[in-house]
């Protein structure tokens, strides 16, 4: 009988994706185990990528929209739908990314509107289970772009309806959300967020990624002003405090917006990836799970790739293991996560200066060495 | 029924002695498998250490005795005994090492007397076995020190007997080797010598290692061409071309001398240690070999620890894991040599300069991993 293999890595952060681990590992497994049923699985983090791990799976497949970019113009982009249409994957990077600024960066201005666009499009087919990747925005309209394109109105206290930006959040009299798409009531909203950032303040979304969508000094406390007065006016209308949301600072206060104006619930990247391709079901009869990423440290302990499939794997009593650049934690610290053993892919001394260069082949001869010891060992108390 | 685990590792050069790698891994095992029939044999070179080895290992006895140091006065020395008292392990380093010529290193006149005299009391006590380690050696006399203690008989031109050391090699007129200790015929003299440089010239014994020993440049020619008059000296008495044998200069050209002399056989360290210990029995019956060295590359493929230790292994279908430092050699080939499968020890992208600050650890817990791993897929196949 052919043994049942999952890979499920994350991407090797500043080395290799999560699509690109998946494709050596499962190469190296062919090479020692040529039988072997093996199940990839490239885990996205909602960022840039995210679309295309999904659809690198195979079944699903993409489709294009013209919808608008951050500066209201058109613009092609994309998402992907899978699990038999049932599904949209759309990242948020697509009509909001950083590299869609260029040269003319501007958080003040910009806009999430395209994405609302997507999403709209993807109702329209009949989808109604959506990813939302959030990641890699150059924005900081709060997802009000987003809700706007999707029927949310947003009044001035002129009554006079407009799309809040960056810069315009304070302008925000009223909100109508009775307004919006009906069938956003039978959709569910899932949003892949990976940081647990303020909606505002020093650690909001102003502040620590304001600077990165271009954003001087002034400009940073000018954007934190307006989410902070836009958190306000979300008490006023829905009796929500997104300030006491961890990652409502997600991708220019984003996640928060999605969560208020649309009824959207934060996750944790791998939780969203692994219910949506159906993990726990793929996993069923397997004989190993190789997970891995970049660093495995405390962080990992939080939610992050590793620990969110070993969770998984535990339960269903198959084992686990990591294969990571470094290891930055205690053994046993791992075991409790229920990863079996973990392997770094480090295969001589060197900086990761040099370490970089050579990662693919040894990864791929770490996995050689790993399933040879399998092999020889066997299959037999798995 | 526990499992039978034996540990054979080489030491990690620059970082751990084989005794300790051995202890590291033992108690790393012990921790994942409280029950394992543990079995270490740290590796010894011939050069200093290499009595510790194998008394590290329990059942054999330290013998101390009076002998003459490099510079033929009255030192305290020792050598072991195992296999109950069948086998004495000789270090020549014991006192003719270079630490014990400290300030006034000096290859032109320092002797090797001493180390036959340890061969002398260990043959008097009736063992029959003898292994004479290599290396580290402060003298240049071809032996014949360690011959004379023995019996041999050097004699100058004027038919004068004398103690040759290495400036004084080219006096020697006639050797009388009959006149050497009967109880030699029924020795076995086997000499651990791990370098294959030749007796004289460019790679010989005195270009090569004269240096380090505290010969210029002049001295070097000297102790050379002394070493090219014992050459001839040799093939006029014994019909043998010390040139020809790979080896005849390693510590400062006893290699060729003990050859000549006394009848011994040069051998791979490894060799001699797997045959002295008994390796072929103790495996037998083993569900897996763990092995290492610092670092696996080419030059391993010749003879070394994990090599040697992997050869027999496959003769008995034991699975062998090496355990190294870097890795520097191709997985194809490595698994040629009998390895089933390598790790290294490094987990973090690290250059060696922090690398072998946390060895110890990083190897406890690669072996954690490893021995978790081959408990959850079982013995099964092995």
């Amino acid at each position: 009988m052919p043994h049942k293999i999952v890979i499920a890595p994350d991407s090797f952060k500043g080395t290799m994706s999560s699509i690109e681990v998946c494709d050596i590992i499962k190469t190296a497994i062919q090479h020692i185990n040529p039988s072997a049923e093996i199940i990839t699985i490239p885990i996205a983090d909602g960022g840039e990528g995210t679309v295309d791990c999904f659809l690198s799976r195979g079944g699903g497949k993409e489709v294009h929209v013209e919808v608008n970019n951050p500066f209201f113009e058109k613009m092609e982009s994309r998402y992907a739908v899978i699990n038999d249409n049932r599904t949209a994957i759309i990242e948020m990077a697509a009509c909001a990314g950083l590299p869609l600024a260029e040269n003319r960066q501007n958080p003040a201005v910009t806009t999430t509107f395209g994405v609302g666009e997507l999403i709209k499009h993807a109702i329209s087919t009949g989808v109604r289970e959506l990813v939302i990747g959030l990641g890699g925005s150059c924005t900081n309209d709060a997802g009000c772009g987003c809700a706007a394109a999707l029927g949310v109105t947003f009044y001035n206290r002129d009554g006079k309806s407009f799309v809040p930006t960056g810069a315009t959040l304070q302008d925000i009299c009223t909100i109508d959300a009775k307004s919006r798409l009906p069938e956003l009531e039978h959709c569910s909203l899932r949003i892949m967020c990976d940081i647990d950032n303020p909606l505002h303040g020093k650690t909001g979304a102003a502040y620590i990624f304001g600077p990165q969508k271009g954003a001087d000094e002034k400009m940073v406390m000018l954007l934190d002003n307006q989410l902070k007065a836009f958190d306000k006016k979300i008490q006023e209308h829905f009796q929500l405090n997104l300030q006491e949301q961890p990652g409502a600072g997600a991708a220019g206060g984003m996640g928060g917006g999605l969560l208020a104006l649309l009824g959207g619930k934060l996750e944790m990247g791998i939780e969203t990836v692994l219910d949506v391709v159906g993990f726990n079901q793929i996993i069923e009869g397997a004989d190993l799970i190789i997970t891995g990423e970049g660093r495995l440290d405390d962080q990992s302990l939080r939610g992050k790739v590793v620990v969110g499939v070993a969770k998984r794997a535990k339960i269903k009593k198959v084992p686990v293991i990591a294969i990571v650049g470094d290891v930055g934690l205690d053994d046993e610290k791992i075991y409790e996560t229920g990863v079996t053993a973990v392997f770094s892919i480090n295969r001589v001394a060197a900086a990761f200066q040099e370490a970089r260069l050579r990662c693919r082949s040894d990864l791929r001869q770490t996995i050689h060495d790993i399933m040879r010891l399998i092999d020889i060992f066997g299959y037999g108390n798995a």
